[in-house]
């Protein structure tokens, strides 16, 4: 049976989990769409060049990698021995919709009227171990906007945050930080070229507390006294305008940590300006996400009693200069739709019924009364209304599991009888209620 | 430069490109879930052991398969040589999707309540020679139903075709043949064993004509005799009575011959018995389509003034046995996206302003004015109406450029004036007319 399984670290998606994924990329794509973010979508596969070397060293090692057409391994191990450049994977799988979206904006800048809102929702492959809740292949629906420098970017992607997850009902918390601040924070306690181990260990504070915090800075080498001067982030405490003051006294006086206080009070004002009000917005000044990547606003949204975060992102000021365009700030965030399925699992999120997708379904009686159910078939279809015929004239009981199975709301039963009077027997799978309707009959109370 | 380009054969869709997709891409999933077909999503890799052997020796050429994580070229070339079995590529991009699709079957068959109807659209990957038309990744949307030997289905199948082009608005010929009409031909010519080389060159029958059809049997060793018995064949045009009528008198006494103008006969009956006027259905005995697969019924789909079939499928009896699970018998068709997208765009098919997916832009003036705008931003957004703030105040000249080049409906402009009279200045960017409308003014314009 080793043939008919699949990847270690992949899955498929049958007909209940596909109804569910749809629902949470339905959503997620209609506000991309409300807010004027169009679509696009670029090839599985990038050149390999393309990839290596943006994820960091251990990036690299999970990039999947393709093996070329007519490759041979023996002529490309000769060419490895003589230092020359081997041509056996020249592709590879993209490892996020981030990167090759930046070798787009590249590749089309003559093309693309900026600023330009864009969204992607497309699978990625990464080759790591696979565990619960991580796969070799997931989704990732990102909404990003280059080529403007206004926080009423950041400001507009809160509220898609905020939509998004209120379309879903779920109950979350966006938090916000800021580089800059981090680089106050550094700055402040005379470590401003430590930033990126400092803002490493300072991101764990969730998981590890202040102690294991100071564990690590300590093992990193940052001085105690520059670690005492730390004391006071950890008691980051209160209402977003407290804390707000707290960062005013602490790095007001940095220029750096005075734009980013700036940045984020500019942020909440706009954001204060219409109802808004489903999510809690609030600053997490230990938030960091991958600060070698991110200059300005930085966004994690956390869900209560769920471990990891389902939705993150930042502004990042250079993301194209690295394929040759220099200078193009652009900011977004990516939702994590595999843990979004997961949440709305675990906390029984979906709609009821979700997976009734099937209006009627008509037992087949025979040859005879299959060939009379077509029309009334052609009719419902007719009026978009989602049917069929039992394609063999099995047993009633087989039939009924397999109405039961799919679904079905409704059950039509047409024989000699139904026939002559011209009427159809319908059964409501819901309440079991059996009742003679006409075709008409039935397609109201469908639509209806 | 070339660090910002792709693959060769594949390409990037920007948003343009992508609602005309996202257009053919609906219509066939809405009409693939009215006939109570589900949705399935299968891993873009496979076992390379699951795909192998299973598409001929060119097909297996045409595999892309996936360097292992970690894997050492130096060491499988060490394997190889010593004659083991080199662990370098365990895995490969799907080639097409009714193998995953028989390896789904086979996998989940516990699980799996039969007939199951499924449908999946996702992209495939083959090592092709790059060429117009022909890329290395491309979508795929397929239909089957597996588990059933009734020919409603195959009736249903043509609905589907129908109905999808109808709503397309392709005008399109359905070709129909069943390879037990192949197979009685070859039998009263007395080549029964070489059924493959006579219906592969058959199937040139539209490109190449008799002679050259007649040609390449004579290079394949057929004997003159056998090919001077296929006269028939080539003169069999009228209507599909006639056709019947020719087949009768022809193979009317083999035994599959006789099976397969039943089949053809009784699909064409049920079609009848409702009204079925899109399409033209047509008998065409020449059309083979990968012969050694299918079993009944063969379909292709053909519009006039192009050169491809953009739909085509057929029965098969026995899809999963090579993965263990025996005499389960299916049919089903595949849509060919980007073939359709060539059509519709050459045809000029899709709908006008199929591109014009803002309904409102906000210009924006400066601070004080955009402030102003978000409150109402949210107000059309509450309504559904997707629209957006120009991010940054810049000239009046690249804004209007930028809502042009997005096809945006309307733009609203607020200045001193406005805000002072609570009122939106909005400007119908298809008549070119401005009027002052309040917010509901213009939210009631936009539903409407």
């Amino acid at each position: 049976m080793s043939k008919s399984s699949i990847p270690k670290g992949t899955r498929d998606f049958g007909p209940k989990e596909m109804v569910k994924r749809n629902y949470i990329f339905d959503a997620i794509r209609f506000v991309f769409q409300k807010y004027g973010y169009l679509p696009i979508e670029t090839p599985a596969m990038e050149k390999t060049e393309t990839l290596l070397g943006k994820y960091g060293d251990e990036g690299d090692r999970l990039i999947f990698k393709i093996l070329k057409r007519g490759a041979s391994l023996e002529k490309d191990v000769e060419k490895i021995r003589n230092g020359e450049k081997a041509t056996y994977a020249e592709e590879a799988l993209r490892y996020d919709l981030t990167v090759p979206f930046a070798r787009y904006v590249v590749q089309n800048q003559n093309d693309i009227s900026f600023p330009f809102k864009r969204h992607q929702i497309q699978p990625v492959w990464r080759a790591d171990r696979p565990q619960k809740g991580r796969y070799r292949e997931f989704y990732q629906c990102d909404v990003d906007v280059i080529g403007s420098n206004s926080l009423l970017n950041e400001v507009e992607l809160v509220q898609i945050m905020d939509e998004v997850f209120g379309k879903l009902n779920i109950s979350t918390k966006i938090k916000l930080n800021n580089r800059k601040i981090l680089a106050g924070i550094t700055e402040i306690i005379g470590e401003s070229d430590r930033m990126i181990d400092i803002t490493v260990a300072l991101d764990k504070f969730d998981k590890v507390g202040q102690d294991g915090v100071i564990k690590e800075l300590n093992e990193k080498g940052i001085s105690s006294e520059a670690i005492a001067k730390l004391g006071p982030i950890f008691d980051f405490t209160g209402t977003n305008e407290s804390k707000l003051e707290k960062l005013e006294a602490l790095i007001g006086n940095t220029e750096a940590g005075k734009k980013g206080i700036e940045e984020i009070k500019s942020i909440l004002e706009k954001l204060s300006t219409f109802n808004f009000e489903f999510s809690a917005v609030e600053i997490d000044i230990t938030l960091a996400r991958g600060l070698n990547y991110y200059t300005g606003a930085i966004f994690e949204v956390v869900c209560n009693e769920f471990p990891s975060s389902i939705c993150g992102g930042g502004r990042y000021d250079d993301l194209t200069g690295v394929f040759g365009l220099k200078d193009v700030s652009g900011v977004g965030v990516s939702f994590g739709a595999d843990r979004i399925y997961d949440v709305m699992e675990d906390q029984n999120l979906f709609p009821q019924n979700i997976e009734k997708t099937l209006d009627v379904l008509f037992v087949n009686f025979g040859e005879k009364e299959a060939g009379y159910c077509l029309g009334l078939l052609a009719q419902l279809r007719a009026n978009e209304i989602s049917s069929e015929l039992y394609p063999d004239s099995a047993k009633m009981k087989k039939q009924m599991k397999y109405a039961n199975e799919k679904g079905a709301r409704k059950v039509v039963m047409i024989g000699e009888t139904e026939m002559a009077e011209n009427k159809l027997t319908v059964k409501d799978m819901e309440t079991g209620e059996q009742s003679k309707l006409t075709i008409e009959q039935l397609i109201h109370s469908c639509v209806g």
